[in-house]
């Protein structure tokens, strides 16, 4: 069967090609009448014709496509965002190409000259280090990059990221409400702008409300393995606590697990908080008090600024940041200090 | 700057356009000597050529793009699943296109039409009803379609699904030899194959077992929200049970939680079961007793069955069907039944 063309459409419409290129494309700059459009469009729709993207996009040089680089989906932060980078992209005709690192730097590096191989017109990652490195040495610069959940050291690189400094002002608040003063925190890898703001918020305001803030243990990576291994560390260091601050719900589920093994139980003998709530935290026991960030929002946003990008020039990009509110979750990791230190 | 295009690597390389093109397809099934091949990548490389997809696309009719609809990526059963596509995928030099119908038949036919404009060379559809409506009307009849998770009622239609019914008789196997006699069944929508065939096991083997099956309770959807709702519905009709078999994971979640506000103890008072064991389970108390599917390889193979249909006239692409098998996971939410009936 003969696909219709272009042309098989404008010669039954008699018009010119590029007049139903223009009736067909919801994005063209060239209005034409209403009345021709929707001519133009009822018989494309009887003659079965279906504009191919690939020949669009040779026309334009756009591809309409978005590369999005997330470390990995199957952590259940980066759904949420996705469906909402999907929903912002979709309503400028615009779709994903989802791939994912595993916190692999050389794996980043290759997915990205796959994606601009493939034309796409602009990068969504949630992949980057704080350092960046990736997008100081890979030619982006005339690309239209949005990093999303984190930032780079460069404050020319778009962002969406969220407020963690109030979050962290917060959680601590919070703990020392309670009347908790000696609080330790598993913060997460420091290479990541958000293990490092989480951290240095934490020592902030632990330093503002004059906590006795224990050690701090690094996790090499934000999953519950590492929280149990970290929290297994603060105990051999003998570390006197009654609250841990862990840098996301996947180290406080893991640390609160290493706890009950060793007997302690959360939050009799020690409260301990997450960041991100993501999915499935009220269910567990005890359900995890923690910061509440916009999944959604996020990556909705990042999705509208990338494509602002692309119609700009590669000057007018820089420093742009959305930086979104935050909630404090109380559930019950978080309770009133036992009165010995354990 | 100027981009670099196939003609200037040409040029340099001496050599005619089209033999550029071949070197530098890793696909091409026109061969040139390996010398010659290594010759024009090298100097593509040393000019920084990039191959561009959509140029690439319109030569060969060919997008090596896959487009894949899923009901909702926030379910945690879908992201390993997509993580093993896109590893199928693009061992083929292929890419997936995303997108999430959240059940809604509307949005899944206009979600088809969107990748078909942007031409992709086939279809992954986790989206699926049983009645298959839409891949009989949607014209998909040259499109290689393969269905994820789930399959329809037509045969003709490739599916790459898991041993559910293997996974049933395991289930019932391992209930009845921990010797429970009174099991009552929450079972999915049975609009779509998983719950549909879940149902028809669950009948099979517990009339093979002669069991007294009570009453089953149909859920509208596989979530908490519906679990808690059935388990409600089972404690309002009176109905006498000492197990309960879910249909998935979430439902058996939510059926605990609202076996607990009533009082009663998962597995003290009653044993409960799910099935998909996706992540997180181990965590929960109690630690759910499930059917383990294979998430990962599940995408891949997929994906390898569309590509291998890619290559086929539509006529040689009937009946194809995958079926993984499945693993029985026994945790602490099964035991022995309570004295009483509950």
């Amino acid at each position: 069967m003969k696909r219709t063309t272009i042309k098989d459409v404008a010669k039954a419409a008699k018009v010119h090609a590029s007049t139903v290129s223009r009736a067909l494309d919801p994005n063209s700059k060239h209005p034409i009448s209403k009345e021709v459009a929707e001519r133009v469009r009822a018989i494309a729709k009887k003659l079965g014709f279906r504009a191919n993207a690939a020949g669009y996009s040779l026309k334009t040089s756009k591809s309409r496509l978005i590369g999005v680089i997330v470390p990995d989906i199957t952590d259940p932060v980066f759904p949420p965002i996705i469906r909402g980078l999907e929903a912002g992209l979709e309503k400028q005709g615009y779709a994903a190409l989802l791939a994912n690192t595993d916190g692999n730097a050389r794996r980043e590096r290759d997915l990205v000259e796959i994606m601009q191989a493939r034309g796409v017109d602009g990068l969504l990652l949630a992949s980057v280090t704080y350092k960046g490195d990736l997008i100081k040495s890979a030619g982006l610069q005339d690309m239209p990059v949005v990093t999303i959940a984190r930032h780079t050291d460069n404050p020319a690189v778009a962002c969406v990221v969220h407020d963690e400094e109030e979050g962290f002002r917060r959680l601590l608040n919070h703990l020392a409400s309670l009347g908790h003063r000696s609080i330790v925190s598993i913060a997460g890898p420091q290479d990541l702008s958000t293990g490092r703001n989480r951290h240095l918020a934490f020592q902030r305001f632990a330093k503002h409300l004059k906590l006795e803030a224990g050690p701090t243990i690094f996790a090499m990576a934000f999953n519950e393995q590492e929280g149990e291994r970290c929290a297994e560390e603060l105990l051999t260091e003998g570390a006197k606590f009654t609250a841990v601050v862990c840098a996301n719900d996947r180290l406080a589920i893991g640390a609160i697990a290493a706890f009950k093994r060793h007997g302690m139980k959360c939050p009799e003998d020690v409260s301990v908080t997450g960041f991100n709530d993501m999915p499935m935290l009220e269910r567990l026991v005890p359900p995890l008090t923690t910061v509440r960030i916009q999944q959604y929002r996020l990556g909705y946003e990042a999705a509208e600024l990338v494509l602002e990008l692309i119609g700009q020039e590669p000057k007018d990009r820089q420093g742009r940041e959305i930086r979104l509110p935050i909630e404090l979750v109380v559930r019950q990791s978080t309770g009133i200090p036992a009165r010995r230190s354990s």
